[in-house]
């Protein structure tokens, strides 16, 4: 569909950001002066503590109004990529970060030079909220490298990201596929629907059109992962970390113990349960030769219901009843202040996120078609963005932006909370035997199929570290190896499953899906308690939510009452996962 | 076509490279011992003059075995991309190219840091020939950085080119051209075949549908063309030069004065000519509306000869008889002994090209469909085997390897030589006409074409030097704008036409269009003279051929009878392109 065939309610409200053009503009000259302002300060930012609070006072206020244009650029971008406008804000603003980036190069390196003034600074009431961020500078002193060298490479981060943007940029077409001889289009967000076909041609038609076009452009898919492995493994090196795990777990201020952790329980002591449900599957859709291809469709086939956004909305507020009001009026305010952007339209790019800033409200990007997945991504996106507007509320600018780490805990919290509810208010045993489905596949994506993620990933940054060639074979025969080891015996693999590593944005994002598990992990344990009526479970949630990053996310969890080291809430979540497989499995009979 | 539907003999020969794919490892292997050799050489490679020659010449042996595996593997991809085999050997290939940058980071500052030494070893006679590389090794000496940083900078070099391997991974798709109703075949290369069609719509169908496919991943190409921009000003400014041009002429040891003189004849003072040319284009063909996509219909219609290949290299050995029977052999070598890889096919890379390296017999690429063009392509490309198989005969391996800047000199002379010799042996007025006319054509695109690209290039280094924003919209505003003044005030720009700087690959080739016009420029003054009966002057110019990179460009050329700096071999060339055009329109009243 074309965007402007799609009524203006559905749509977010980017004019709150800037009206006008020229105001993005304005916004970016000041950042200029900002930054000259701020480049000026080189050689006497510690030199006494007013000079050092009005750097920090200073720099806040240039890194709002750019992360403002930021969002607005990238959120036009997102959604209108062929307008040149945006596509010209997007690089005015790369660039002035990247000028930034180069001129506040010192910065790390004179405050770590100048440790102890610095950490008698801390001391002063009036740097109280910069305590958490300052000390993770200076526990990166051994990391740094001396003057000229950051300098050289403050200038490498202006060329060092194209892999990444090169992929996002990549739009591809596919074929129609032919459902009851009518052609429907193909693209990544009605893929998921061709593969709940009850038609096993509509399904390998699908999957072989969709991702025969990521096998045409192998090699340059190829080059933009080992690309963006390279970039890590580079950075991860030349800043004496051992590896680029070591280097992202420092960046996320957690043990990469808890990385491993996480793929052992995942893909060696947990792995038979996920074949178990596999070979269920088989059994009760009785297809003898079994395909990859064939796992997503429905077991539970009477109850596929659509929902319209304002259906969607109450089931949402019925969901999260358990926290309250306060917790309500955000969530109807992001209907009411068109912080959403509902529909799939043409160029659109794909998927969904919860973005944003402190000058702004949060946005959502979606590509809503209706079914459970839309409003499950709904309330999830809406997680995130919750607790987006909470942090940035709450905390100091400094403070405001919390790490991807714990973001997936907000987000999957609520996710979980609405299949509870739909499984405890199903209307028959049909009803309730399909949301458990929907939650064991929910489970399978963030307990399962994330962890081999991440195990794909580790191997490829390891094989950039040690400078093995990564050919768009080699990449695509590991990921054939690691998914035919991860399904299971009982499915076989179909020959493009090596590509379909190409068609997942999260290989970009450094060490990221493996947060995915934890996030889930922490969510289950979380709402547990909260479902068994554990009302300071709820109050300690919401003050989690409203503490943005100012601790380390093993302190803000704990403080949630989570432990993410402690083996127990892995055992925990896998055991859920098994009741509700036995569950699942007993109403089937 | 499909690969193995093309007879032997017209592909080119690489097993004599490698018989057994086990062999290419083999050296792979060989050349990582030989490199952990090298490698031990640090802090004692200018120890003494024995340690100091010990070290040169392992590097030369171990270079020509990677040399020697890079071509089999690049020659392998670019005519069978979809064969993983030959795709990891090029992944292997780079990578161990990769290491030996940062192994021997070293040797140019241990040669720096010890000039005086190395100075007095230059004057041993075991050392003659590596005096002119080295001497370029020592005036480098003000651009390089401290160990640490050579050796961070090493280690960027394997992240940083990535734009311009995306750029060449990509290959797009294009919709049939519809001619006389039936479908035929759009691709890089059949669109010339299409713009010389006399139907107005098929041209512009074919120009549309070729380009828009370029607009279509338009974000794709713009960041891969800024991020080559980005790149070479990254690398100049950190090593301290002025700009990417003087980075660039200084590795070419010409001054920068030259390129601007370039622009300067052809874009401003001999600019009113191309226009003057494009009027009589217009007149001629009768299109009132007249455009870009128009330009390529011949104005002479009735000689559109197809050359089978053995009626090219009767005429190639007759066109460049005044070389004498040594220069001849060659020639007949390249084609008994399978130099050439000739017709397109499937996947195939476009264009064309000669590659080679010491160890191995020269090879060329091309993509022959038997016109004129073809016949041209292969006289130009066997000038620059030519060359490259004489300076390998003729040249310690150090000095065989001939700048680009020469290269086009001698490709150029033959392409100069044939169509002199066409226009000479004309049967008919018409046919001279049709000569003249291919040979304006060409002059069109070597004294006037490229500088125009130069020019494009130049800017977008500047922006990416002062970090101005590149985006789509700017790059193609910017080559539209360009073309207009390019092609004059009788030509009427395609709306397409901002987009097709996106088709051309020389812009990933740092500065390398304008030494296409000096080649030409060059290559009139040689050709001239030896059609004149300067028989001294076949002598230089074999001599030249001879000569490798034993010398300075300037000083090759001028020993070849021509200096480059001289203001009046380029008033000679457009001289020539006037006289060309005045008989032209002449035979045409």
């Amino acid at each position: 569909m074309e965007r402007t065939e799609i009524e203006e309610k559905y749509k977010w409200d980017l004019s709150k950001i800037y009206k006008d053009p020229q105001d993005f503009y304005k916004d970016i000259t000041t950042c200029q002066q900002l930054l000259d302002q701020l480049a000026g300060f080189e050689g006497k930012l510690t030199q006494n503590i007013d000079n050092f609070i009005a750097f920090l006072k200073t720099r806040d206020t240039m890194s709002q109004l750019i992360n403002k244009a930021y969002c607005f650029a990238h959120l036009n971008c997102d959604v209108e990529p062929e307008n040149q406008g945006y596509q010209q804000m997007m690089a005015t603003v790369m660039t002035l970060l990247q000028q930034a980036g180069v001129k506040l190069v010192y910065v790390d390196n004179e405050i770590c030079k100048n440790d102890k003034s610095v950490t008698a600074y801390l001391k002063d009431d009036r740097l109280q909220a910069y305590r958490y961020s300052i000390s993770n500078i200076l526990a990166y002193k051994p990391h740094l490298l001396d003057d000229e060298q950051e300098m050289l490479v403050a200038k490498i981060d202006n060329i060092a990201d194209t892999s990444e943007q090169v992929f996002d940029s990549l739009r591809l077409d596919f074929e129609d596929v032919e459902v009851n001889g009518k052609k429907e289009t193909l693209n990544q967000a009605t893929l998921s629907k061709f593969l709940k076909n009850k038609n096993v041609q509509v399904r390998k038609d699908a999957y072989h059109q969709f991702f025969k076009e990521y096998r045409k452009f192998e090699n340059t898919f190829a080059l933009t992962l080992s690309g963006v492995m390279k970039k890590d493994a580079f950075y991860s090196d030349i800043r004496h970390f051992e590896t680029p795990l070591e280097a992202s777990v420092f960046n996320d201020d957690v043990p990469s113990s808890l990385f491993f952790k996480i793929l052992d329980k995942a893909n060696r002591q947990y792995r038979p349960l996920f074949h178990r449900y596999n070979r269920l599957k088989k059994e009760l859709l009785q297809i003898d030769d079994f395909y990859n291809y064939d796992l997503n469709v429905p077991l539970v086939t009477s109850v596929s219901k659509k929902y319209t956004i304002d259906q969607c909305f109450d089931i949402i507020n019925k969901a999260l009843a358990p926290f309250g009001q306060d917790y309500l009026k955000i969530i109807n305010q992001a209907r009411d202040e068109r912080w959403i952007d509902y529909y799939p339209t043409a160029h659109k790019r794909g998927g969904a996120y919860s973005s944003g800033s402190y000058l702004t409200q949060p946005y959502i990007l979606m590509n809503f078609i209706g079914d459970y997945d839309s409003l499950s991504t709904l309330i999830h996106e809406l997680g995130h963005s919750v607790h987006t507007y909470l942090s940035c509320q709450n905390q100091e600018y400094v403070n405001s932006n919390y790490r991807i780490f714990v973001a997936e805990v907000a987000s999957t919290v609520n996710e979980t909370l609405l299949i509870n509810y739909m499984i405890d208010h199903a209307k028959s045993n049909q009803e309730k035997k399909y949301f458990i489905y929907e939650q064991l596949e929910n489970c399978v994506g963030l307990l399962f199929r994330q962890p081999m993620f991440a195990d794909f990933e580790h191997r490829l940054h390891m094989m950039a570290q040690n400078n093995e060639p990564m050919s768009s074979q080699i990449i695509t025969d590991l990921y054939a190896k690691l998914n035919q080891e991860y399904f299971g015996e009982d499915v076989k693999m179909d020959e493009l499953v090596g590509w379909s590593c190409y068609y997942v944005p999260h290989f970009y994002y450094d060490y990221y899906v493996y947060k995915y598990t934890l996030g889930m992990t922490v969510a289950l344990a979380i709402v547990s308690r909260i479902l068994s009526g554990d009302s300071k479970q709820v109050d300690r949630y919401l003050e989690f939510l409203k503490s943005g990053g100012k601790e380390s996310p093993v302190d803000l969890l704990s403080h949630a009452g989570v432990d993410p080291l402690d083996d127990a809430i892995y055992d925990d979540a896998f055991k859920y996962f098994e009741d509700l497989l036995n569950e699942f499995e007993n109403l089937s009979k």
